[in-house]
């Protein structure tokens, strides 16, 4: 079988003139027909304000999925079944790995122990509160077979927010601030949210106790640690590779091909050592765009940014067109037998979980932030809280992939309760990102920018950067003048105190000079060709 | 199931932690590993001579499949099979767009004659005497179970070149004349090769008449025409929305993807309306290169141009690897069941009527057309017919593929000897990759760049530029300057009988600036870059 599922799957040779199974090939020309659809009404609808291009693709996606069930009179809408493999194994990791590679890595790091604290405490947070009210409202719904691990898993499921849809709707170049906290909550949720998926699947839940709970966090530990230091050796690994062996000398495309393949390999490596593909791949986007980048070729270095660009933004219409096709899987709604009330309350109650799931550790995590912050500048405001709540409500298809895992060939939960969960998944996934993702961008335009007043973003931009040029001077470094004074050790260690980011960007930057940058490249490392059209100027390290 | 046939086939969730099929992630890792390992291996052989990126490949996946032979302990090297579905959705049609997207389009049509009489009257040549010669010696050997369809299938097989390989073993720039010709008939001997595979599927084998030759050459040209007009109409279909929606305002990246999206989709419609999607997608290349590639923003052109590379780059070594790992295919070297001696000697018969049927039809066309041409200079000297016969011995994947399409699961051979048949194809895929593939590059240098003296392509470039200057001249081209006196038509006429290829080519570009450029855009039609680093000035249309 190829690429998609298409049914049947014995290839038929006799019953046409060509090799290839003719239900795979509609399957396929319908697909890309779509996409390309998708595209040249995502360029038109660019300038709308409600509108973007995954909701464009799901739309469009049941559309098609409407006419394939008409076509074939009600009988099937498979064509395409949706399929964990293609999406964990093709879609994902493109989309990941290009979110790491243009990713504003200051920012990012300068966010860094925020992103953490909703990234991990939150998604916790959110699962225990979801499992917990999913076992208390649906027990009035009516539905008895679920045991407590499918409770334990629908609160993984509907936890993992849509990282994808996110980076839709944020602008980076309008709201940096947000933007790195929301998108790099939702990186750092998927991988938390898998590792809880994955430990409810393999704990054995009939003795819980404390100790449960500290092992979770220890795998989680581990997990974040060995994940992201994976992703950041494979980067490295490529950078050395290509800054040793001077590929640029001979072939543009072979930098390319290393650069993707190596890229997709530490994401298959973690997978193999069942480790957190997601963080890994992302890690080594955020190396490889710090070094590798810097050591291709001028042609490299364009094609790198814009190719990586791409076929994440194929992936991701491709998810979406996917997702809206799979919603009318009507086997599953059949066998789901139940009454549209059913249905709807159930969904609802989904909703209603994701809601208060998300508000629950969205305000109380800032404001504990908030709390220990001093400077009235670098507190996260309200609005701004506000706006990290709405943004993270979109669910994508990491919902609707563990949905299937969990629930496509349950042996303990009753067929129709399986079938309704996966039926009112879909309906959260569709409503979210249909509702929440069109109304997000007109709101963030009333709630934020038309105030006037500089945002904390970009307040803390100039704070630290001010930091950063007192520490150069007080520390007389050799590169930035003949400012050679001996500086007071006391000033130093209260800057240090004052801003630890600022102070721990400072020092990065002077091992990255000294050690890092001479053996594995990076800017100002590599024979640079001034003038040319890299965009590297916006970047920082 | 994804991307590779791992087994087992369905996945088991309970085993592992992570969704994904374990088996599945260990092949897809050990093959990425293989192709990082690759691309290196192949840049430090860059400056070898007797090596190539495809040996390189194919040397490589066979150590692999020993490696899984003895891990497995003998029980099976088919952690993965070769797909024929794989290989022609998948790893073709890049290869193939690639190949039309960066050829010398002004050698390409020039020599479009010589490519069409070898690329089908070549190919059939060599399918009736390959079929005819195995059909007699196969007797002598002892192999009786085949019926008729099953030699000419053999013949179809044995006739499908290996464009792949060509492309890495002749150089564009050194030897144009003879690259657009070997490579310019790999393509269409592939599609004519296929063509014939499926006619003599679908024919009714026992009553053959000159009215089923007629029918088959009334097929044949149906769907060479056809293909080509599909992939001219997607071609320019794209130009025409990239040119009138004006994409580049907005977003390179969508731009980028819809040449890709359009391009594939061009090849699975061929596909889905049973013609010859190979054909559809080479011209559909040619097409986007002339006119969209023109239309887009600079980040694209030098995306598109390297990214579309790349990706064919990273294919054919997918490929190889892949015929390599392949070529253990225990189960099938088990069931032949033959002994040594047979395997040896129906190998060397295979080999021998490649040998035989290539020969036969270079040496034989080239003379016909020596004969027909009465400047010395445009003539085929004996040395390039030689590299013309040489270059197109290798086979390479689609015959692997055909190979397997007819004789893994066939019902009316027995089974050792279609086992016998595959392993056989495979021996003379192997041999004939390393063997000749190795050979070509010294044997070109040998036997064509040391003589000084300007080879055919030189001369006749002179001259057709020549008579280029000349028919503007005397036409009074108004983009050519002030020479505007009326031309005596019979010298035009007369120029026209000389040199029709180049006088084609002027009526061609005259049509092309009035009426083609303004709608589908192309050089000279879109706004220009000065001083842009595109590449664009070695391309004539």
């Amino acid at each position: 079988m190829g690429f998609l599922d298409a049914i049947p799957n014995k290839h038929s040779l006799q019953d046409s003139s060509s090799f290839l199974n003719t239900t795979t090939v509609i399957a396929l020309c319908l697909f890309f027909a779509l996409l390309c659809a998708c595209i040249v009404i995502g360029h038109l609808l660019e300038e709308h304000r409600w509108a973007n291009e995954s909701i464009t693709a799901l739309l469009l996606g049941l559309c098609a999925g409407v006419v394939v069930l008409l076509v074939s009179k009600g009988r099937s809408s498979k064509i395409l079944a949706f399929n964990e493999d293609l999406f964990f194994l093709y879609l994902l990791p493109p989309i990941i790995f290009n979110a790491g590679f243009q990713v504003k890595k200051k920012q990012f790091f300068k966010n860094f122990s925020i992103i953490l604290m909703f990234g991990v405490f939150g998604t916790i947070i959110s699962f225990c509160l979801v499992s917990a009210g999913a076992f208390l409202l649906f027990k009035k719904i009516g539905i008895t077979t679920l045991n407590i691990e499918d409770y334990l898993a629908v609160g993984a499921i509907l936890s993992a927010t849509d990282s994808v849809c996110t980076l839709q709707v944020l602008n980076q170049e309008e709201t940096p601030f947000l933007y790195s906290v929301v998108f790099g909550e939702g990186v750092v949720n998927d991988a938390t949210s898998i590792v809880l998926y994955n430990a409810v699947q393999s704990l054995d839940l009939s003795n819980i106790d404390a100790l449960t709970a500290l092992k979770l966090l220890g795998t989680f530990l581990y997990l974040f640690f060995t994940s992201t230091i994976l992703g950041v050796v494979a980067g490295l690994l490529s950078a050395y590779i290509i800054k040793t062996l001077y590929f640029g000398r001979h072939s543009t495309d072979r930098e390319v091909a290393l650069m993707m393949i190596m890229a997709y390999l530490s994401y298959m490596l973690a997978e193999l050592l069942s480790l957190s593909g997601i963080l890994t791949v992302f890690f080594c986007g955020i190396v490889m765009s710090h070094y590798t980048w810097h050591n291709v070729t001028e042609s490299s270095r364009i094609t790198t940014k814009h190719a990586f660009a791409t076929i994440s933004f194929i992936a991701e219409t491709f998810i979406f067109l996917y997702v809206g096709m799979d919603a009318l899987d009507i086997d599953k709604w059949r066998s789901s037998k139940a009454s549209a009330g059913t249905s709807v309350s159930v969904s609802s109650a989904f909703l209603a979980l994701v809601l208060i799931g998300r508000a629950a550790f969205v305000f109380s995590l800032s404001n504990l932030l908030n709390f220990f912050k001093s400077a009235e500048s670098t507190k996260v405001e309200f609005r701004q809280q506000f706006i990290i709540w709405w943004a993270g409500l979109m669910r994508g298809a990491v919902t609707i992939a563990l949905s299937y895992s969990e629930f496509s060939d349950s042996e303990t939960t009753s067929t129709q309760d399986s079938a309704l969960m996966i039926t009112s998944t879909i309906i959260v996934v569709l409503f979210s990102t249909v509702v929440f993702g069109s109304i997000t961008k007109p709101l963030i335009g009333a709630v934020l920018l038309r105030h006037a007043k500089p945002t904390v973003s970009d307040a803390t931009d100039i704070a630290s950067l001010e930091d950063l040029r007192l520490l150069f001077l007080e520390n007389g470094d050799p590169s930035d003048g003949g400012n050679n004074q001996p500086s007071p050790k006391a000033s130093n260690l209260r800057l240090l105190m004052r801003y630890p980011t600022s102070t721990a960007h400072y020092f990065w930057r002077k091992f990255d000079d000294k050690y890092m940058r001479p053996m594995f490249g990076g800017r100002g490392f590599v024979p640079y060709v001034p003038g040319s059209p890299t965009g590297a100027q916006d970047e920082t390290s």
